[in-house]
């Protein structure tokens, strides 16, 4: 088991990356001094997989477990679902130094941190992350937050957990299409922050696609490690940690305008790194061979990277500019230099933008 | 006008108490960098009295504004309202830079801190609080939140205010009885932290219940003083924020039993401040003299001090142990070793606790 430490002073923790650890978390949780009373939170595709791994682990130690159910999928991280979480810890009731666990992918992780953030004006939470998108972006940095009819992740927070346990071996029971999503993640990373793992996913391909355990760990924790850098010099995106967005700012008007049904985060996602590269280049800030080197590498993962034809340009740029990103309607992009190397940039014109989405 | 600062690092804030200072708020809003759409939350009562004076401020002051109508009454600061909130300002497209204004009591103060602390992550919040409860406890401190039929506060987070804008003229409209149970609030900071203030209460009571400007100002301007210099030192009430509760826990108790309805908050503070300082007269830890100096002050002030004797002392027991502040079941106290100054205490015996409540 390798950690990770995300530096944020008082508020700094570890991520714990290893194969086969789920049994040790119990223990893991007998310092920190919280409350017998005990969540866990998942859905019942990952508890009927895990749920009880984790749970007698954490009862051994000494824990009184409860555990909330909430349905599998996006569309029931809302309010709705939130006050579930809420009416169970306070029948229950968990005190201000009771902790949730939240076992399974980026919905369990951000509902149940912002239900952490919020019960009783803040207590703690951890992650235990089950897809790779979880363990590669959701599960570190302390994003919580719930979707409101009028836009994903309207009501949220910034609340870091105290600890994030990752076991690879959870990927092995993964879908395939989500396993590839979590991916576009990891590229992200390699375009964003280090050419290294740029090349590591290029030349290690087979073996992570074959989910050999120590490549998988491998992009895991330095993709980890870069999340943590990254927050770490940045909590609250201020600044740096909007870098984090690359690929997410067409990704999400994406998302948006097809509902949320036609691509998974990690497809939108990939084809807004090749549009968002491709921006780049045409204004001059990185060269062609490298906007190539990322199309081939995202393509070669078997992900999207051009926008459908059907997609309605204008619906795109219309989403992005209401986007919570976006300030007063001014959007920001964030474009490749080279590979392991972006800039933030405000302020492209339309025409540009109109340009790169329809090449 | 008087500024007294709030410390609290990057999170610091002034609170600016004067006599007719309304109409000066939006031009102390400009500097602050917000976007200009804002949202004033406030209820029709207040609204109906101020809302025009702060809104045509605030505009002159270059904002675009939306008013956002909450009932008046403690019964709806709750999840349902909230969600109205955050559709009203989703809906107007409030950004991550926009700011909230709470023109009003607690109700007001409490739900709008806590509407701007998850909207987008958190966006900024101004107090402009009309009670005097609100002026010298709620709107300082960055305690916030909505009640659970669970529970009162059960759901809240702790977001600082960028400003609290306190016109003491306000308090000319206030009902008789919620300047009394305001009150209650100042006697309080007397008892556990400034002998002097306890004194001018004391003195001043004539001038104080008459509405003198000049004296108003005084209590208003020393509590905050104290409670910033309180929160300064603990803003999680981790600590010594803790004395901030003296009276509040038994106070709490007799709300919750009575169902919120027979007694405003301060009146039950004021029973609450009375049987703690018999409880800690019991333990030895005040003089006799001292704690008839206190009941004395309340009742001067019209105040309640005594238990009512159809109220259940098992029933005020349960419901102290269930408190939010309760941490597995353990009571804290806040016992006045004499006027000026307090102890945290645990573990009182149940036994003593019952006999305090009796007598």
């Amino acid at each position: 088991m390798e950690k990770i430490r995300v530096e944020l002073g008082e508020r700094s923790y570890d991520i714990a990356t290893g194969s086969d650890i789920l049994d040790g978390i119990g223990e893991n949780l007998k310092s920190f001094g919280f409350s017998p009373k005990t969540a866990i939170v998942s859905n019942p595709t990952v508890f009927s997989l895990y749920g009880k791994r984790v749970s007698t682990s954490v009862k051994k130690a000494g824990f009184d477990l409860i555990t909330v159910i909430i349905p599998d999928g996006e569309e029931y991280k809302d309010l709705l679902w939130l006050q579930h979480i809420y009416n169970e810890l306070l029948t229950h009731k968990l005190d201000r130094s009771s902790l949730l666990i939240a076992l399974g992918g980026g919905v369990i992780g951000d509902i149940t941190g912002f239900a952490a953030s919020t019960y009783m004006r803040g207590i703690s939470y951890v992650q235990v992350p089950t897809t790779l998108l979880a363990q590669v972006d959701s599960s570190v940095g302390g994003k919580t937050g719930v979707n409101h009819k009028l836009g994903k992740n309207m009501i949220g927070t910034f609340w870091q957990p105290r600890l994030v346990w990752i076991d690879i071996e959870t990927l092995k029971t993964l879908p395939r299409k989500e396993l590839l999503a979590g991916l576009a993640e990891v590229i992200k990373y390699g375009v964003i922050y280090d050419e290294e793992l740029f090349h590591f996913l290029e030349d290690y391909k087979d073996k992570i696609l074959s989910l050999d355990i120590a490549a998988l760990i491998h992009i895991v924790k330095r993709s980890c490690e870069i999340k943590a850098d990254v927050v770490s010099k940045d909590e609250r995106e201020s600044g740096l940690r909007a870098i984090l967005n690359y690929g997410h700012t067409i990704g999400h008007a994406i998302e948006t305008v097809t509902g949320y049904r036609r691509f998974l985060h990690g497809e939108a996602v990939a084809i807004g790194m090749y549009l968002e590269a491709k921006l780049s280049q045409m204004l001059n800030l990185i060269g062609k061979a490298q906007v190539f080197r990322i199309k081939a590498l995202i393509d070669s993962y078997g992900l999207p990277s051009e926008m459908p034809q059907d997609i309605d340009t204008k619906g795109i740029l219309l989403s992005m500019q209401l986007d919570k990103k976006a300030v007063a309607g001014i959007l920001k992009f964030i474009l490749p230099e080279k590979i392991g190397r972006v800039r933030i940039e405000k302020g492209v014109a339309e025409k540009s933008i109109r340009q790169a989405l329809r090449t």
